[in-house]
């Protein structure tokens, strides 16, 4: 069964020939929209985005997707959910939304409320982000960057991931999707910031090899450095939090001692993990990938409707 | 006068033949839609939705409505009102979107708002619930659901409204709207929250016998039951609310005592008023209701807008 | 360098012959909606509406203004700008939008924010009110409402300002503006809220002559009358608040002792500093200001866009 007519709620869900499509495809549509601005082929349907919780960024990268396809939305953000505050169930929210809408793009505070989702209506639906599990759209515009800069391609790919590699729901579905293309994989991150359990096992049923460390020089040889951003809230010790907060700061002067051809990811927003030094260095992808989001986005929306390009 | 290039305020404002006329166009529309996913007839046309009160499920309703009939929607919602809050005037609030906009749905907390709104501008209002007035859309999508289910034309109807008759103005709209069709109603409530003596007056004048009790069997004889939440903010006696808030449940043990063609309808959102072991038995026709105001808000929009179709 | 396919970010950047193509501009769109309600000049087009801080009339306008000529539009409220206040970048925000739109309008509560945000990205930014400083898009709309009154062409306009000129951004942008046109200005306002030496400056090196006056009865011999709310805040001393609150209402009774074409402007919204008695005297002319919005914001977007018409 094709990943397309489906949703898309986990980056597990994905084969490499699913993978190899979805980027094939996010490319003919990059090149399509750099000879016109809209692609026309979505007159007639209507996406819903649902944000449970804020997310500006998010939200608007799946709705210039549907502009940008010739398709209509419907849009809510976190604040207008007064009702299921009250204690109205998702359940009744979505069947109401199935009437009006083709497909929907849903994020939520709460880990799997996409499944739960998908499970409740008939049309497609794409989990833009469920707590502090996946966000397996940001895993495939990722996927897509490190595509575009050549590293899936030219051989084995080196990727280190920093930061909070244990909640970083990103990271999570990165990890998924590149165990497909049998990457080496560096975690760096403070002890109590780790890979979990669920994502050890997954790479060591891959026969992935992966590596952990706490110190930052290890980012010296990889193609790819992707960042995270460490919050303070995750720690119990205090001082730990601010020990790794000063460390794991990537700038100009590190990435000097970097391979010449390191790409720095970043999943926005940023704090001062990433130093603005770097923005137009040409090691900076992290304007890249909101920009190839747009790319991928459409290809997802195109599939799960199953309309032709 | 015919109810079309006017403003719907309110559930009273319909003739017989107005009704019979809605039925029938939101009948065409939804076959319409079965073999087109737009109608591609408002091209050239803006609806102004202006929640001061958040309703994202009403909101939603109406912009698929209008972006099905292949129009454009400028939207707003409560929390961006703020400048009303500090004293403006609602009247030069709309004479701004009169200006912006061909046709407006407008929820306000206070109630004869739509109509304040209808005497300042020049473009078709939508009352789209005021207060503890009326929401006639809600009202008339009740009566298509109604119709639907065949209830409308096999003779006489029955139908109990269960609950809040008193503030619950979706049921203000419905009594109004039905007392073109001679049914029979029953309400059931507590005594705290009955019918209002308005709405008696207008069930004498149309000669619409109903019969009132605070007993839930009473729905084992009807058609249909229309069930509303009831608030514990409304009782003075707490102990009274806790009564009838378990009194109150329709389940499906209760359904399995009734007729087996009932149907069971409720405006949503529901709390625990409605069992959810209800939801996939046939009785269950809230979720069509959800769906039928879809079909309705775009017979209403095409109506005011006095577009052919 | 024309204004086509620039930023709009202060009225200081546009010459006299900028001035008069937009007012013709502004004035064969209005012409063209006379007879159709959508240009659909713009099909392949997104606006972003930034806006940082809430301001529902001007976010309608532009998205209206958009929707007018075809174009789409995703759009954003302040409300939703969460990480933001938790420290991220307006710049990060900003190369995102760049990516998923091809034109935005900015409100933002710091003056300066729309010009750093036109050196961040390639698309054209439109200040759509910048805290204290400008308003450029209102005073454009402002300056059409004087032409369509007849009062730019018929010789010397003689205009009289009335409020807050110290933080009227309004009236800081309008100023700019009528230097081109040789308009005598009078200030009306409490001491504490005169106009700002910045702007005595540029009127000087404009050779345009200028009064200042605490009596409202100034008002009488001119043509135009621009009033501004005074606002409570602004004020050290609660009575010099109170009595100019009381001084500055412009009703029928004082409009009626003015010349007989006199034009009273407001930007709205107002409070109780133009009267309701007014609103439908000949003299009012802020309902028409709102409407003028729409012409001036869609001569600005086609001209930013660089499409013909």
């Amino acid at each position: 069964m094709s990943w397309k007519k489906q949703s898309i709620l986990s980056a597990a869900q994905f084969t490499s020939a699913d993978l190899t499509e979805i980027l094939d495809l996010s490319q003919r549509i990059e090149t399509a929209l750099s000879a016109k601005r809209n692609l026309k082929l979505l007159d007639d349907f209507i996406l819903a985005t649902l944000f449970f919780e804020p997310s500006t960024r998010t939200r608007l990268s799946f709705e210039a997707a549907m502009h940008r396809l010739g398709g209509r939305v419907i849009s809510t953000v976190g604040v207008q959910f007064s009702s299921l505050a009250k204690g109205e169930t998702l359940f009744d929210t979505l069947k109401m939304v199935e009437s009006y809408s083709d497909i929907c793009a849903i994020r939520h505070s709460v880990e799997g409320a996409s499944s739960l989702a998908a499970q409740s209506i008939q049309i497609p639906v794409i989990n833009a982000g469920d707590g502090a599990g996946e966000h397996p759209t940001q895993g495939l515009l990722d996927l897509y960057t490190i595509h575009k800069r050549g590293f899936l391609e030219r051989g084995k790919l080196k990727i280190a991931f920093v930061g909070d590699i244990r909640f970083g729901r990103t990271i999570h579905s990165l990890v998924q999707l590149l165990s497909h293309f049998g990457a080496e994989m560096v975690f760096i991150s403070p002890d109590e910031l780790q890979l979990p359990d669920k994502y050890r096992r997954l790479l060591d049923a891959a026969k992935i090899s992966y590596t952990e460390t706490h110190d930052i020089a290890a980012l010296r040889d990889v193609h790819v450095g992707y960042i995270t951003r460490i919050q303070e809230e995750r720690f119990t010790d205090h001082r730990e939090y601010e020990k790794f907060k000063d460390a794991y700061i990537v700038d100009l002067e590190l990435v000097e001692k970097c391979r010449k051809d390191i790409a720095i990811m970043h999943p926005l927003p940023r704090l001062s993990e990433v130093a603005t030094d770097l923005d137009r260095h040409p090691a900076a992808a992290y304007f890249e990938q909101a920009n190839n989001g747009l790319y991928v986005r459409m290809a997802l929306i195109l599939g799960l409707l199953d309309a032709g390009f």
